[in-house]
């Protein structure tokens, strides 16, 4: 009798095992044995977007973001027909207008006749400890992944789980050239469904060109510090969205200085300013209003004055364009995926035609 | 000294109460006072779409979802120049697919030139008890206000807050007939980035018809008891995304009876169906992929069977085109605001058309 209450017991863990969705039959590899992309350099904190010790003059929050997955991307070849991972995070705190999906998640994109294409995503539990299938049933034979890490979330550790009998391994970095955006909120993905729809995510699927997110929410108010990170950086172009966070004063004041830190150590790399966009919060605020269109004002004096001085600048105006219909953000301020697609399909090909001019093709 | 620590701490106090961005000279009003739209009958809890205890057949989870308030929304005329909410709900898990923004919070549409215009969000706390400033330093005169009530939760009490001097009135519902739909998580609103975008909120605005939201996310197979609901609706029309939560197998065993349960109490009520989406977690994923193209199989033989017998009865395939990039879900699963854009341009025109037939123009 005992026997048998065993035996069911047993039969009863592995029935609720394997419908709990994660296979018992996987095993797992440390995520640091597959490549890293979408960083300037190797961090200490394995899945960190920057070494911030390199940066004593960051602010509080901007060291605690640059130590973010924000934009990090692993990419790996694998037989496996499921994937799945194991991570655990710092704990955020968590938003009330982005999705723990965005936040804490990732999402795996596979390529397919050339192009990456969307496979699934690795939801995370309320808390910091995560388990998640990303797919499975896949076909069998060797796929080529990418998977890209949370945005607002510092990655303690992370493990890829594959098929008992298959085989895991990292690859070569499927993009070429570098390119550093450096931004708001809106560069670091707030308002985008999942890690792998911030927009330079979406650019650098977009372009074959590998793109480094350097956005800080609310915090990119072109001080010297966000130009030191600047100058630091071995790149082929930088994308600034510096013009989301700072009042009109502020780009007055510090637009110019920005410039020459950084011109000090990259006299030719080419710099794309990205006009800010018409936030929908203005629709009925007349002080945001007013204080956002004098900050686009600024933004124009300002970049009309570099443009004399320096023919590797560029300036896109309207840098953010969400469509004439008002819904098109999440917040008022925050682009949603449909806005993100908007200002893509703008914005995209004209950053595409000022890099080929510089042999990034 | 004493006093002057006093006035200290009272300046203080009124300084910091300001920027909490609730100005200490609002009033507030109760929500129950002003106009509810998008429901098909009263409410014993004032905010819930449906009065559940009518539909004793109802499952557990939906007697839950049905007591959301989802889909609901407040229309009043004032002339504040700010617009707050103090409102509590009844703690529903949080999700980690889309933000406390939809589960929770709200969203304000102002009208402007005849269109409905994106005002701001009221952003939800954490936990239950919830206050925001909606949007302020609006200009003088009278507007008129739609507020979408939360997507995923009960709103056990509401307050809107005007400035002081201003005055607050409930207005005429803006919009003309009533349209059922019932459906999934789709309908229901996953993946919309706040209240009014999920697609029935937009339709209604779109269309100028008023939209009732009966989704309930993850259970609408058909079951009778969703017919019996259907059926004791006064409604001009019935939208239905019924194929998105059941197998191949429950559409061949249930779609007959569904429609004949209506019929009985509707015999020429125009019955919409949208073919439910090509999800993109079936791209790399062979048994879902083969799962859902049975189940749209099925729900193309079913629905070509009914559309022999019955001239009122319409399919609308593909009901949910979400384009070919795979970009458009935000799990896979549930359109994002980018997948819902999509989904309307399409579908939109299409619905228009038919219930023209009608006379709902």
């Amino acid at each position: 009798m005992k026997n048998r209450i065993l035996l069911l017991c047993t039969l009863l863990c592995v029935f609720l095992f394997k419908e709990a969705g994660a296979a018992p039959e996987l095993k797992y590899v440390d995520g640091t044995t597959l490549t890293q992309i979408n960083k300037v350099h190797p961090t200490t904190k394995p899945y960190s977007r920057l070494e911030v010790a390199k940066y004593p003059d960051l602010s509080k929050t901007v060291r605690k973001y640059y130590s973010h997955s924000t934009g990090v991307a692993l990419v790996f070849r694998t037989d496996s027909r499921t994937l799945a991972a194991r991570w655990t995070t710092v704990g955020n705190k968590a938003s009330t207008h982005y999705s723990a999906l965005a936040q804490q998640g990732m999402d795996l994109y596979i390529k397919q006749d050339g192009k990456w294409v969307f496979a699934g995503i690795a939801r995370p539990q309320h808390g910091d400890t995560h388990a998640a299938t990303i797919v499975k049933n896949m076909p069998e034979g060797m796929k080529e992944c990418l998977l890209y890490l949370p945005l607002f979330d510092e990655v303690k550790s992370l493990e890829i789980g594959i098929d008992d009998n298959a085989h895991i391994e990292a690859a070569e970095n499927p993009f070429r050239h570098k390119i550093v955006v450096i931004g708001s909120s809106i560069t670091h993905g707030v308002g985008a469904g999942r890690p792998g729809m911030a927009y330079p995510a979406q650019l650098e699927r977009g372009t074959g060109f590998e793109f480094v997110n350097l956005g800080a929410s609310g915090q990119c108010k072109m001080e010297q510090f966000f130009a030191h990170v600047a100058a630091d950086c071995e790149t082929d172009a930088f994308l600034f969205d510096s013009f989301s966070n700072p009042s009109a004063q502020m780009i007055n004041e510090r637009l110019e200085a920005f410039v020459k830190t950084i011109r000090e150590a990259h006299p030719d790399t080419p710099l794309i300013f990205l006009q800010t966009e018409v936030r929908e919060s203005r629709n009925f605020d007349e002080k945001i209003r007013k204080f956002e269109d004098d900050k686009r004002a600024a933004s124009e004096a300002g970049m009309k004055k570099l443009l004399k001085t320096d023919r590797n600048i560029y300036f896109i105006n309207p840098g953010m364009p969400l469509g004439d219909d008002h819904e098109a953000t999440v917040d008022g301020v925050h682009p949603s995926d449909l806005g993100y697609a908007r200002m893509l399909e703008e914005i995209q090909p004209k950053i595409v035609k000022i890099l080929k001019k510089y042999d990034i093709r």
